[in-house]
């Protein structure tokens, strides 16, 4: 059995062990009413998978789940990146397509959190 | 050309498709320093593949990347799950191995933050 079968077999990603990094991160907008800006936040966080090192790229927005004490849903946009390794976020930190998100994009977020895991 | 290869080549996931429902959890030990608390909210938490809605689970800790003021890194352990709709988070919520680990382990976190995403 294969290492990918055996994840599989688990419902444990077999990205696990190809991308351990996950880069979770999540926009409160300034105008959280803006239809446009939100448009505009989210193009921009899709430019980002054109960075080499951006091994799965997921864009969010928060789900119609039920609403728990727990449940933090005053975010406007979620970003979730899969890297190779710490170097590889690294290299997405400081690429020029990141660099252009943030000079075009900040301008849209009141707020920003972010959260680096790595495999467990 | 197949969806899975148009997203590959965008380093896209094709699991946005697939299971576009995401639910990203942090949670914070009471105990931070212990490093026996850890070890059992890990394996609680890697207990919750087993959940048939549950596509993909990746369990994670907090990674050595740069600290800057919009990382947190107060938290201990992640749980990322990619469900296929609503309806598979709704089933996870109350299946009977996600409520025997929130007895297992609840005592053991101080504090949790959940955020539901589904693909944008």
């Amino acid at each position: 059995m294969t290492a990918g079968t055996a994840a599989s077999a688990m419902n444990v990603s077999p990205n696990d062990m190809k991308y351990p990094v996950v880069h979770h991160v999540f926009f409160w907008l300034k105008n959280p009413d803006s239809k446009e800006d939100l448009a505009k936040l989210l193009a921009g966080v899709k430019t980002l998978s054109k960075i080499e090192t951006v091994k799965e790229l997921h864009v969010g927005v928060v789900a119609s789940t039920e609403k728990r004490d727990v449940v933090d849903n005053s975010w406007a946009v979620s970003e979730l990146i899969f890297f190779k390794d710490v170097a590889g976020q690294d290299t997405y930190q400081t690429h020029p397509l990141h660099l252009e998100f943030i000079k075009n994009c900040s301008h849209l977020w009141e707020k920003v959190i972010v959260y680096d895991a790595i495999k467990a």
